[in-house]
């Protein structure tokens, strides 16, 4: 599995059952959302302009995408969550099972972000973050074409203590035909 | 990573946060749990007996362990759901990174199983059994020596659907001195 083998697998509409443990409270949120992956022509001007922003060479884009999501929070049933933001796999060595993931905007902070992915040997996504004062690991695999699994892990900077655990269900959504 | 390392990183008490997703109807179970996890010798009876139930020469018996854990689900807070089981890994080849697993009680069912496990380069421990109506799918990893995540799925024995996906965030509970 590459990254672009990866990507074309996620394109499409998901349900996303979540749940995310606040590990010293044990505490637990839970939201259902609707996640949209689309893709995006690697010329399209989102992209040398994201690019540009992070000072990446555009040519080393593949297969970039747009995920946009709208949920709803069991903390706040008025409140529903929706965004939107795209993401720029980079290629920097040629491998296409490893490079650097560019976000417009990122999961844990809402600024861009330059994340390291890799895909394993078994096909999982993995990907790390840094911030300033917290760094997120997140993996995704995929069980069936249709259901993926995907776990985010959010870590104190010096990477040692997880505060944050979520675990999603991600179904895809079959055409409303 | 092999057996005999992670099944010796597991010993010891774990406070375990689970979320099961019930897929099909977007439902939520959430549970508290104590989880213990201590070293068997690999002369004891009961590693010896378990094989013999299973027809497996114990000789082939690696780092055998007992598991027991003591929880209560939300669906019913005066139920407190507890029980243990006995678990020996076998290296049928004499490679520690993959093998079978005895075990004296399913989780997905009450009955004694044999699972297959292998151990990813990443130090992913992945676990298939098969049942007679279902099949079960275990993945766990050492995310810090005091944090281990899990994700478990009951598939459809045909194995193409998942009918329930659990995570679980197990916290390694400090000593009690």
């Amino acid at each position: 599995m590459n990254i672009t083998e990866f990507v074309e697998l996620s394109f499409g509409e998901w349900r996303s059952q979540r749940s995310a443990h606040h590990l010293a409270f044990a505490h637990y949120e839970e939201v259902i959302s609707t996640i949209n992956i689309e893709q995006i022509a690697v010329d399209d001007s989102r992209v040398a302009e994201l690019c540009k922003l992070h000072n990446v060479d555009h040519n080393l884009a593949i297969s970039p995408f747009k995920m946009s999501w709208e949920g709803e929070s069991n903390w706040d049933e008025d409140e529903t969550q929706e965004g939107s933001t795209i993401l720029i796999p980079i290629s920097d060595s040629g491998d296409l099972t490893k490079g650097r993931l560019l976000r417009e905007q990122g999961y844990a902070e809402t600024i861009p972000s330059i994340g390291e992915f890799k895909i394993n040997e078994d096909g999982t996504f993995v990907l790390v973050t840094k911030y300033d004062r917290a760094a997120a690991e997140e993996k995704i695999w995929f069980v069936t074409p249709n259901l993926r699994c995907r776990v985010s892990l959010i870590k104190t900077s010096n990477g040692k203590g997880v505060t944050t655990a979520s675990y999603s269900s991600e179904i895809r959504s079959l055409s409303k035909s």
